[in-house]
Order: C-alpha cells, then sequence, then structure tokens
C-alpha cells in the first residue's frame, strides 16, 4: 500500500485548542471527505475536527462561501476554518491561508474567503505547495490544505507554511439597495425547513415598521418568532443570525411563495397607509 | 466580526468524560448543527462530541424522543444528551435540564425527555437563561441549551446552571394493548433499509408461540435473525432493541407491505390451529 | 433503564492515537451509528472518532471494501478500521480483526477486508465473542465489533481479543484485462458529483498515449485536470487516486454517458492512427 507517512507534530503546549471544521461540496457518500481528516490526523492526530457541511452544491462558491462566514463567528480564536470548493482545482488558482478575526481559513483563492477583505485585522499568504509530499492535480485539498490546516491547528506560525500576500479574491456578494421607504434585496439561501433567508439584516431596518414582499407577494410585518404565524401561514422574521427570513410555521416557505436562491425581496418602512 | 467570546472553562481533573450526544431536525445541509458545535467547543473546547441524528424529520418531537430513548442506552453514565426539536421556540415552554440514570438531557420542555418521568433517579431544572449573553428569539438551541450542555459536561453542577422543577411535560406513546391471545400495536418507525418497527417488545411476548400480521397481511412467526428469511421474503424479529420489527431480507419491507408509521400490527399468541 | 455498563479501560500512556474510523450502511438518519459510538466510548472515551462514511448502498459489501481501502491509506499507523456491511449478519459468518500495513480492520468475514490479502504484513484473528455481555442475533456490529475496536484503538494485544485464523474470505473484484494495444475495464463507482470511476489505474498505462471509451463512446484522451475540459464536454483523467475516471465539467459523466457500476470501459494505448 503506498501511503504517505506524515510525521505526527509533537504534542504543543499551551492555549491551542486545535479545532479544525471542514466545509466542502463533497458529500458523505465517498471517502473525499475521510481522507482529508486522515491526512489532518497524521499530522495532528488529537485535533477536534467538526464538520460545518459538506453538502454545499457542487462547485457553488457563493453557498460555500456564506455557510463559512455565518459558522464562524460561533467559534472560538484559533479555530482553523478548512474549505474545499474548488472549481478551479488544477489551475493556476492559488492556495492560500487567511488570517483574520484571530481565526485561519485555508482553501482556493477563489473568492471562498471574500468575507475576510471586511477584517480589522487581515493578513494573506500563498501556501508553500514545495512542501508537501504528494500533489495530485485533482485533489489539492487533501495533498496542500489538508496539511496546512492541520499544522495551523497545531500552532505553527503561518509564516512558515506560506509566502505573504497583499490581497485575495473577491467576488460581489448581492447587496440590498436603500431608497426612502424601502429596502430591495434578494433571497441568498433556502434552508431544509424551505425557511427562505435573504441578504436584509436587521441593523439596516432599525426600529422602523417594516412590511415584507417576496416576488410581489405580500408576507406582511417582521414577527419575533416562528410561534407568532398561524400553521401554514407565511410569516417574516429575524432570524438567529440577523437576517430576514420568511418563513412558514410547520410548512416551507420557499414552496408556498414558489421561490428560490436569487427572488426579489422588498421591505417597504414606515406606516401602512403608504401600501400601494 | 460580532462574536460572543464565551470564556473557555479550565480543565477539569478526575473522571469528567465531556461526552456530549446531538439530537435535532436541523440536517446537515446548513450550519445550525456547526453553530451548536461552535459555541459547546468555545466553553469546553475538548468535549467528545456524537451526532447521533440531524434528521429527525421537521418538529417531529415523538421522533426526536425514540431516537434519544434508544440511543442513550449505549453511552456511558455522565454522557449529556443535547436534544433540539423545538416547535415551540420563542414561546413560553421552558428550556430545561433532566437527569435520569446517570445521564443529563438538555433541550426544550415539550415532551421530548418524557422517558426520563420513569427513571428511578430522576431531576429536573428550569435553566436560568438570564445568564446567557445572547438571546435569539428564533434559536434558543444555541444560544442557550449548547452553552448548559457545554458546562454540565465540563463538570458544572446543574444547580449552578437551573432552578428545580418538580416534573418535565410528557406525551403519551402508543402503547400496545394486551388481550387474551394476542397483542395490539402498531408501527413507530421505518428505518433507512425499510424496516418496520413496533411498539411491541420481546418481554409483552416472553417465550409464547407468536404470528405477526400487520394491517392485516400476515408475516408470520417470529425468527431469530434476517437470514432467516429467504431472499425477499417477509420476516418477523426481535431487533437490536428488543423490539418487534418486519424486515424483508435485502428489500423494504415498508414498501412490500405499504405501511408507515402508526399502522396496526397483532401478535396472535399460542398454537397455530387458532388462526382465523 | 437496562444498560450494559461497559468498564472504561486506563488512559494507556505512550503512542496510542485512538483513531476510529467507521463505514457502514447503516444511513445517518436512524441510531445504529451512534450506539457503535456510545459502545466505543463507553471502553475509550478519548477515541478520535472518524466517519468514513455510512452511505455505502444496502448490504454492498463491494462498495464498502472500495470505500475502506481508499480511505486507509490516508490514515496513520496504529488506526482502527470498523466497518459493519453484514448481509449475513447472524449466520455463521465470523467476526474478525485483520491486520495490515501497521493497521486494524474489524468486520465480518465476508470478503470486505479481502484487500488484506495482498498486503505484506497481514495476520487475522476470530473475535473471541464469549467475552462479550451482550450478543443480539441482529447487531453484532454493536455488541461484538464495536467493543472489539474500541479495545484495540484502547492498544489491547488482538491476541487477548481473538483467536488466530490463516486467512480471511476474499471476493473476485473485476480487475481490466490488458491485450495488444488495449485495457478492457469496467466502472466500479460513480461518485456525488456524478464523475464515473474505473478500475483501470495509471501504472498500468504508465506513459503511453491512451484514448478512453465508455460503453462504445468516446471521451478523448487522458487530460490532467478537470480544467482541461471545456465546460459540459466530456474528460478522462487519473483521478487522486490514481483511477481512470471519467467527468464532466460542472455536470455529470454518469448521466450524459448513461452509465453506472460495471459498464464497460477501453483504453486504446498508442498513436491515433489505430482509431476504428
Amino acid at each position: 500500500m503506498e501511503r504517505i507517512d506524515y510525521r505526527p507534530l509533537p504534542a504543543a503546549p499551551g492555549s491551542n485548542l486545535g479545532i479544525i471544521t471542514l466545509t466542502t461540496d463533497f458529500g458523505t457518500s465517498d471517502v473525499y471527505v475521510a481522507s482529508l481528516k486522515g491526512v489532518i490526523l497524521s499530522i495532528t492526530p488529537r485535533a477536534q475536527l467538526v464538520d460545518i457541511t459538506h453538502d454545499i452544491p457542487p462547485q457553488d462558491i457563493f453557498a460555500g462561501r456564506l455557510a463559512v462566514d455565518d459558522a464562524r463567528k460561533y467559534f472560538p480564536r484559533g479555530t482553523v476554518h478548512l474549505a474545499v470548493i474548488d472549481p478551479g482545482v488544477g489551475t493556476k488558482r492559488l492556495p492560500i491561508i487567511v488570517e483574520a478575526d484571530g481565526q485561519f481559513f485555508v482553501g482556493p483563492d477563489n473568492g471562498l474567503f471574500g468575507f475576510a477583505l471586511k477584517a480589522r485585522d487581515r493578513k494573506f499568504w500563498k501556501i508553500r505547495t514545495e512542501a508537501y509530499p504528494r500533489r495530485s492535480a485533482t485533489f489539492e485539498g487533501r495533498d496542500v490544505l489538508a496539511p496546512t490546516a492541520a499544522q495551523l491547528a497545531h500552532g505553527t506560525d503561518p509564516h512558515d507554511l506560506g509566502r505573504p500576500i497583499f490581497t485575495i479574491r473577491d467576488f460581489k456578494m448581492p447587496r440590498p439597495k436603500k431608497s426612502p421607504g424601502r429596502i430591495r434585496g434578494q433571497v441568498i439561501a433556502v434552508d431544509r425547513f424551505g425557511n427562505v433567508v435573504t441578504n436584509i439584516t436587521r441593523p439596516q431596518v432599525g426600529l422602523q415598521q417594516a412590511r415584507v414582499f417576496v416576488e410581489g407577494q405580500i408576507v406582511g410585518p417582521v414577527q419575533r418568532t416562528y410561534a407568532d404565524a398561524k400553521e401554514g401561514g407565511l410569516l417574516a422574521l429575524w432570524n438567529s443570525q440577523e437576517r430576514l427570513e420568511v418563513a412558514v410555521r410547520e410548512g416551507s416557505a420557499a414552496r408556498v411563495l414558489n421561490v428560490r436562491r436569487g427572488a426579489g425581496v422588498i421591505v417597504r418602512l414606515g406606516r401602512e397607509e403608504e401600501e400601494e
């Protein structure tokens, strides 16, 4: 059996928690995720591995970025987030390390970590791939990114793993547009319950009265919680991420409204007499 | 990035195992499960996290209770079981801690832990929610239940986390009815293989001869193992939980019988001449 | 609650990593996987548990073997691989321990570990089942295999857990056939992306020019990476396991070619003028 014998790092004393999260579009039916984990544990056997999700739609960098950006808030400083959604694998795009808000992000430089460009403290490195014993053209996640994440989680200085670069790639996330009396946004995700998640956030609305419309269909005012709707009734609320969400109590809002990612959302601000 | 900086607890010496199981209806495509785990690891980074399942049908307290009740038997004393199936999130139902048979259960007080009412040693607490830095109206699982589970796993006394209460909510689980010569029960679950699981258990039948009928269709006597049926043939047996189960060898009994949860099951006891 | 109180083993000093991988056909909707993990953690609470996959098609020993064989390469020496794909549960087939290439494999003796027969260093044991407190006829995975894996991961000598045997069962994996100018192989798996994986490997072709045909449909020469195909175009390449794979860039090759496991694959070697 041809096995690369990674050398386990000596256990580091001190504050190193060794948490590594994984976000991929690999699914969980094949052995791809396990091979990432095997490589990581070959280097740092005591890592605390946490799956964010492996059900990102194939090559959907947008959804992958949203998942990592949503999840990172709940993890402690020092956490390493490994993300492999990589339509360009085998091309010239770089494998990178990002440090932002006291956490690390390891993945391809394709916009997946664009959120880090707004972090107060941020640093970027191009990974030195020459250091790795095996580099298949098709699975850089396993051969370069996973061992890099393992070493970071173990406490290795990123300067020992990469060469500093000035910036990373970004892509435009749809931003809501404000005009007098209204905000125009859009649906950015539909979750497992059929809840429709939008890019309009609570601070954008503040304490103003707000009525919500999705693709021309009225949803109503923003409620406090799911239980404020009748069973089967549409309901707008601020979700646990402070995003405007449309739900159907014990049902699927996406199905009721017949919408998916990209659908238009309007929030009308102020009193009801302005209603059209 | 607005992150709640949970303070990691100092490592407790001694017998604390720090096992936390998770049972939810969140699925694994979204970041909800990961946000529970992130919060837990922010408090107790070395917790041993085990997913029971996240595929409980949305808001199906019945299925959630069955999963937790089935799984708990295999975990050691001191295990903390976090379960979030919570149709009433945001309403007045309480977040609770249950101690039963040397394990802890953390979740909403909606009947999910009703099995604990039969435990020999049992205690109940209402969680003191005021202690937690953030409480969204829609995701108490992340903001209250997860940090409570983390602290329990770390060895914090439940009296420091909640106020004792006298009892918890329950709901009626369907119980089989015995009459002379027969037991009437019902299908309580269909598993991934299409095996049909009933609420009739081995001790109820004992050593008597038994023939099984599902929705009027004859299955036959109770066999010892799957291999006792012909390929494609129906088979009744005591499953690994000591529950009466109907299977089709290398096939789906639920499809062959065309049944799902709630379907009627009859076990006729005694000799075959009584057959109708 | 009737719980088997497994006695946790005292923490072993030294190099024991305690990594246990799990491969099953149980799915993740039911509590079966969690019950394996609960039993393991009852014995060795600090084990590092890694799911390979639980989505092996029910009772598909072929797919299970492929998964374990693919995944093991990425795990360090000392890893214990627990695999439960067991159509014969309850029959006379043996529960076994296999040691191969410095790792352990625990599961039913049904060919699942046939790859170990080619390992340089290999040993086999029949597990002494008498030692285990509970043995249901339907779930030997939980009652015998999981506690065996836990003890191996903890450092227990396999001779204390089983009786040496001379060999294990195997079944014929389809091998590619070479004839002058061509190799005939077949599709052995289709992954989540719809990539078509074959049993033809890179060393069999070497540096020769090669054109690939699947079920009579031309795919073309072997490329270096996914990015070498046009969007929607078919593409042959050596995958991360060094296996010949046919992909469609940002699409499903299995759907485009309308093939599944068992479909015929031909590689024509040498220059293009030989083309038919």
